[in-house]
């Protein structure tokens, strides 16, 4: 496999083509950022850390059934992966109060919901990546009502799984984004990362945050909150 | 009917009891707010133009066959409603894009929607009126699913008669909201008000503002331009 032009430049990953049309290089970024890119830190580590414990996670993911874009790492901070037209929507899956949702309905952090609850993103930097209902989303072109219904049943399947790997090493699961992709006959596969930027994670027994909310509310060095959490991935084993 | 004591003061209506329980003294006021009440003034006129414009088109709902809280005017500015458990929640119908559909979304204004879209917004103050998906607002314990979709038929067969009468009158039903409420047997009835305070509504042939956005965009004078759209009403007759 050769790594090949850049084609793709986000806040935490870089994008390159291979040989092969259907696989993608990813190179994991020591970028942190937060409030959508007006707070950023070089952070040595951090796409080490994210690029292990994402290779982890959509490996457990498919031990459980669920498909998804990772191939193999290739080093320590890259992974290959399948080529995959991103759906521009962050799925985001509650499963305890907390961040947007605590402010934007005055819900206490760390109240327990009765059920998950799924909210949609649109990926739009520009727009804040504001957050959109069905409506929105069919109207924009984004996704389709079967498409949208396919999300919450892959969203809800994660979640299930990701809860039980978090659970067996002491973390509670407060809450995940995930994005996802379509191959060329249009199956949806989960894609983008799932680490400690992307999940917030709480310890079971102290409630520290194990995750990017160090770093967003200035509460510490996330490395190694990051590194805690790849070792207890480790020490599981697969 | 007697008035009796002030139960609720809004923004731009106070509320009375009276000596029928099921009846309530709605009594509109001069006061203009927008921005969630950062910007605000007193414009006479206003409070009288309002109650005969809700008046007016509440009357016509009925001839629709849509249900709600108004009984009958009884001065310039004040209107007997029934009493209602109010839901929460402004549900925002919308047939072309304008507002803040179109910064959320990045879509310009007057742009024709293909087909109705209904938002909710949960209403309180505090939180500065969010939107809010059908998780939340089941979470929140505001509506249940089955009231949502009652809302949601309620809300369009509401749409469909707006527009019919906004058009008799050279007028485009850009967007709306409402408020709905319980009676005491669960039964939801339209409440609240109907008005340019509350609709966009754009002149047909020279896509003038005859609304509320007079005001929350310093274009001038509010009271002239309801005055034209109760004058429009009053010379279409019953």
């Amino acid at each position: 496999m050769v790594k090949g032009t850049l084609f793709y430049e986000g806040k935490a990953k870089k994008l390159f083509r291979t040989n092969d049309s259907a696989v993608v290089w990813a190179e994991y970024l020591n970028q942190a950022t937060a409030l959508n890119g007006v707070k950023k830190d070089q952070i040595n580590g951090k796409g080490e850390l994210n690029n292990q414990i994402t290779a982890y996670v959509f490996d457990f993911l498919k031990t459980k059934g669920i498909n998804n874009h990772f191939i193999k790492r290739v080093s320590s901070t890259e992974q290959l992966i399948q080529s995959l037209a991103i759906i521009p929507l962050e799925v985001v899956v509650r499963n305890v109060a907390a961040g947007s949702f605590s402010k934007r309905l005055g819900i206490a952090e760390g109240k327990i919901l009765d059920q998950p609850i799924i909210e949609f993103y649109y990926k739009d930097d520009s727009l804040d990546d504001p957050m959109v209902i069905d409506a929105h989303i069919t109207y924009l072109g984004l996704a389709s009502d079967q498409e949208l219904e396919q999300l919450r049943q892959l969203a809800l399947k994660i979640n299930q799984a990701l809860k039980e790997l978090f659970d067996s090493i002491e973390i509670v699961l407060i809450d995940f984004k995930v994005e996802f992709g379509r191959q060329k006959d249009g199956t949806i596969l989960l894609a983008d990362e799932i680490s400690p930027d992307t999940c917030r994670l709480w310890d079971k027994k102290t409630n520290e945050h194990l995750d990017k909310d160090i770093y967003r509310r200035d509460l510490g060095d996330i490395v190694p909150v990051y590194q805690e959490v790849l070792n207890r991935l480790e020490k599981r084993g697969k």
